[in-house]
C-alpha cells in the first residue's frame, strides 16, 4: 500500500527543500504516510488523530485537553493538548456577547429534508448563505460573485465533495491528489482512507503524470506553517483547490478578494464554532458545484439546518458590530479581538523561543491588511516549531507534557512539530512557561 | 464496471422471486445498478436521488414538493412528489406543541470539537446519548445495555462508518456487501460511488464467497416494502448490520428489544426531524464503535452538536408526555399520534387500491405492539405499490403527475414503485385521490 505512492521510477521534485534530501527521503516519507495511514485505519496508532488517545494513554483516563474541567493551579502537573486545532480561544469571546447571538430554535423547524431548491445546493439554507456572501463582501477576502455556495459538515465533507466531483467515475486510473510539503495531515488520511478507485494521494512524490489531469491542493495561509502560497507543481494538466480556511484577518492581512475556482472555508478558524461541523465552498462552475452536491447528498443527505440557522445568526452579528455603529461601540468587534489575541500570543511565543536556542520559527510575510488597515506578519492558528538540537520534537516535547503533532504527519521530518496556539487562555500560558522552562535547561 | 457485479460464473439465487427469471435478469438488475450509479456521479441522471432534478424538468423551475407554498386548491394541477422519504407528517404534530420543545442555544456553546472524552465516541453530546437510552428503554424497542452509542451525520454515514469498521484495510479483495432485494436503493449507492477497494455491493447477486467475511444489511421493517425481516444469506462468512431505521411503533408493533450487534438508528424516521442530519448505532463490540469514531473523525470530525443538543429536547420531550401523567393529560402524546396518523393513511391507501385492478399493495403481518397494547399490522412509511397491467409503474404515474422511485432502484422490476406515505396531508390526500381516478379509469 505504501509502496504505491513511492513508485520505483519516481523523479525527484526540483524546487523544494526536498531536492536535497533526494529520493531516498521522498520514499521515506510517502512510506511513513502509508503506514500512518495503515496503522489509523487499523485503529493501533499510539497517537490519534485529535490527539485523544494520547492523553488517555499518558494520563490514564484523565483528559487534560479541557482546561474548562481543572481548578486553576492545577494545569501545571498535566498534559497540555495541543495536537488538534481545537479554537476554544474564541469561547471566552462569544461568552462577553451574552444573549446577543442567542438563537431559538423550535420543535417543527429541521424537519425537511430541503432548504430551497431553486438552488444548486438544495440543503443549503438561505440566511446562512446571505449571511456568508455578507461576511465575505465586508472582510473582502473572497469574491463570491457568479459563484455558487455549498455547505458542508465542516471543510472536510467539502474537501471530499470535491474529489468526488473532479475525478471521473471510468477513468483508467485514480487521479493523483498532490500537495507541496508541509500539507495538512488530514490531505492523505482522507483521501486514501477508503482506498478509492477515483483518486490517490500523491503527496510529495513527483512522479504523477502532470500532462494527465490531477489536483493540487493550495493551502493559504498553510496549514500547518502559515506560508502564503500558490500552486506549485504547476503541469498541464493542474486542476487547483483552494483552501482558505485560514484567510480571515485574524490570522493574515487580507491583501486581496480571493478569486480562484474553488475556494474551501470553514466556521472552526473563522469564528471558531468547531462543533457545529460546518463549511462552506465558494465554486464558480456549476456542473462541479452540482457533482459537490451530488457527493453530499450521498454521503449525509445534506447538513444539519440546526447548525446553519446558528451560524447564519453569529456571521450576521459579526457583520452587524462592523456595519452599526451604536453596535460597535458597546463592546470589542471579533476580527478586532481575535487579531488582537493572536498579536498577543504570537508575540509572546516569539519572544520565549528567540530567548534561547532550543526552538526556531518560520519567518512569516508582513503586510498592510485591507480590512483592518493594520499592517502586520501573519500570525497562523499554529505555531510550526523546529527542535534546533532534537531529532524528534514531538517526543522531546512530550516529556515535558506538551502534546504537539510531528511532522512526519505533514509530510515534513521529526525536527518539526505543529502546535496549535487557539486553545484556551490557561493552556497557552502554560506552553508558554514550559518553553521559557526548556530553552532556559536547553541554552547555555 | 456493471460486469464486476455479473460476474459470468455467478449462479442463481435460489429463495427470492428472481429465481423464475433467472440469471439474465440478475444480469439486468446489476446492469442497472451499475448503470445507475454511473450516471448518479456523472450528474446525468434524469431522475434525481431525491427526486428535485425531476420535478425540476417536469415542471419547469415550479418545484411541487413543497406543498407548503402552494395556496389551498392549486395542489390538482402539480406534480406531487413522493419519491423521496421526507417526513413532513410531523411537522404539524411538532408546531401543536407551541414552545415546548424549544432549544436556546448560546453563541459560546459548539466552540469545541469534544464533547466528552472520556467516552468511545469523544463528539457524542451526553444529553444526546442520555434521551437517546431513555427513550429505548421507554419504548421497548432495542437494547442499550452493554453498548457503545455512536452519533453520526443521519444513519447514512453510520452506515459508511460500520463499511469502513467492518473491512479490513489490507484485505486482498474488497468484501461483499449484500442485501437481499428489494433493498434500500442508497445502499449500493453509497457502497460504490467511490469505487471502494475496502468493500463493494454484490446486492442480490449470489456468486460472493460466502465462506470468506461479508456483509449483510438487514433492514427491519424493511426500506421499501415493509416486509420483517431477518437474515437471508446464512454464509459462515456473514457478519450482520441491523438498519432499525424504521422500528417504531408509528410503523410495525414493537414485539421485543431488537438485541443485534449493530443497530442504526435515525432521528428521520423516528420523531420526523430529517432536517437535523441526525442518527445514531447500539455497538456491542468496542473495537468496532472505536472504528466507526475513527471513519466519522476523518470524514466530517464529528457530529453537529446544535442538532445534538436539539435532538436530546426533543427525545426528552416526548419520554416526558408517557412517563409524567400530568404532561401527558395536556395533548396527545407522539407516538399514538403517529401510530394513528400512519393507520388513517394505510387505511385510506389500502380502501382506495381495493376498490379497482390497478394496483396491489403487499400483505403485512399484524401482531400486538409492547409498547402501545394495541394489535395492528405494520403500516410502513412507504408504500410498495405494484401496477398490475403496466410494466412501467413509474412513467405510468409520472404521467398522472405523482412522483415515485422505481422498483429497479431497490433491485426489483420496473413493475413496482415506491410512494412516501409521510409527506404533508395535503399531498397524501391528493394522491389517494388520483390513485382513486385511476383505479376508475383503468378498472371495468
Amino acid at each position: 500500500m505504501a509502496l504505491k505512492m513511492a513508485n520505483t521510477k519516481s523523479g525527484v521534485k526540483n524546487q523544494t527543500a526536498l531536492l536535497a534530501a533526494g529520493h531516498w527521503l521522498i520514499l521515506s516519507v510517502a512510506i511513513n504516510v502509508g503506514l500512518l495511514l495503515k496503522l489509523i485505519h487499523d485503529g493501533n496508532l499510539r497517537i490519534d488523530w485529535y490527539g485523544l488517545q494520547n492523553v488517555q494513554d499518558n494520563g490514564g483516563r484523565r483528559s487534560s485537553y479541557a482546561a474548562e474541567r481543572k481548578p486553576d493551579g492545577q494545569i501545571q502537573n498535566e498534559y497540555i493538548n495541543l495536537d488538534h486545532g481545537d479554537p476554544t480561544m474564541y469561547q471566552s469571546y462569544w461568552k462577553q456577547m451574552g444573549d446577543r447571538t442567542d438563537v431559538v430554535i423550535s420543535g417543527w423547524q429541521s424537519v425537511s429534508y430541503f432548504s430551497d431548491t431553486k438552488t444548486v445546493c438544495w440543503f443549503l439554507e438561505p440566511g446562512f448563505a446571505n449571511a456568508v456572501t455578507r461576511l465575505h463582501k465586508l472582510v473582502g477576502n473572497a469574491e463570491t460573485g457568479n459563484r455558487h455556495i455549498v455547505v458542508g459538515t465542516g471543510s472536510t465533507q467539502l474537501f471530499q465533495a470535491v474529489l468526488y466531483a473532479l475525478c471521473p467515475y471510468d477513468a483508467p486510473e485514480p487521479m493523483s491528489i498532490v500537495s507541496a510539503a508541509p500539507f495538512y495531515s488530514s490531505y492523505p488520511l482522507i483521501t486514501d482512507c477508503l482506498k478509492s478507485g477515483l483518486y490517490k494521494w500523491s503527496g510529495e512524490v513527483d512522479d504523477f503524470n502532470k500532462e494527465a489531469p490531477y489536483i493540487e491542493l493550495v493551502t493559504s495561509p498553510n496549514n500547518p506553517d502559515g506560508s502564503i502560497r500558490g500552486a506549485v507543481f504547476n503541469g498541464s494538466g493542474q486542476i487547483l483547490v483552494h483552501d482558505v480556511a485560514y484567510y480571515w484577518p485574524q490570522y493574515t492581512p487580507i491583501s486581496s478578494r480571493a478569486d480562484h475556482d474553488i475556494m474551501l472555508f470553514t466556521l472552526s478558524k473563522s469564528t471558531g464554532h468547531a462543533g457545529m461541523r460546518l463549511g462552506w465552498a465558494l465554486v464558480k462552475d456549476e456542473a462541479i458545484a452540482k457533482k459537490m452536491v451530488k457527493f453530499i447528498e450521498i454521503s449525509s443527505i445534506g447538513v444539519s439546518k440546526d447548525s446553519q440557522v446558528r451560524a447564519a445568526k453569529i456571521l450576521d452579528v459579526i457583520s452587524d458590530s462592523y456595519e452599526d455603529s451604536k453596535t460597535s461601540n458597546e463592546s470589542k468587534r471579533f476580527f478586532d479581538y481575535a487579531q488582537e489575541e493572536m498579536a498577543k500570543r504570537w508575540s509572546q511565543l516569539r519572544e520565549v523561543v528567540n530567548k534561547g536556542q532550543a526552538f526556531s520559527l518560520p519567518i512569516l510575510p508582513a503586510g498592510e491588511c485591507n480590512f483592518s488597515h493594520h499592517t502586520f506578519a501573519t500570525q497562523p492558528a499554529f505555531a510550526w516549531l523546529k527542535c534546533e538540537h532534537v531529532d524528534d520534537c514531538e517526543s522531546f516535547l512530550k516529556t515535558h507534557k506538551i502534546l504537539t503533532r510531528g511532522g512526519v504527519h505533514f509530510g515534513s521530518t521529526k525536527k518539526y512539530v505543529r502546535a496549535s496556539l487557539i486553545g484556551r487562555e490557561e493552556d497557552y500560558n502554560e506552553f508558554i512557561r514550559r518553553l521559557s522552562l526548556i530553552n532556559s535547561a536547553e541554552s547555555p
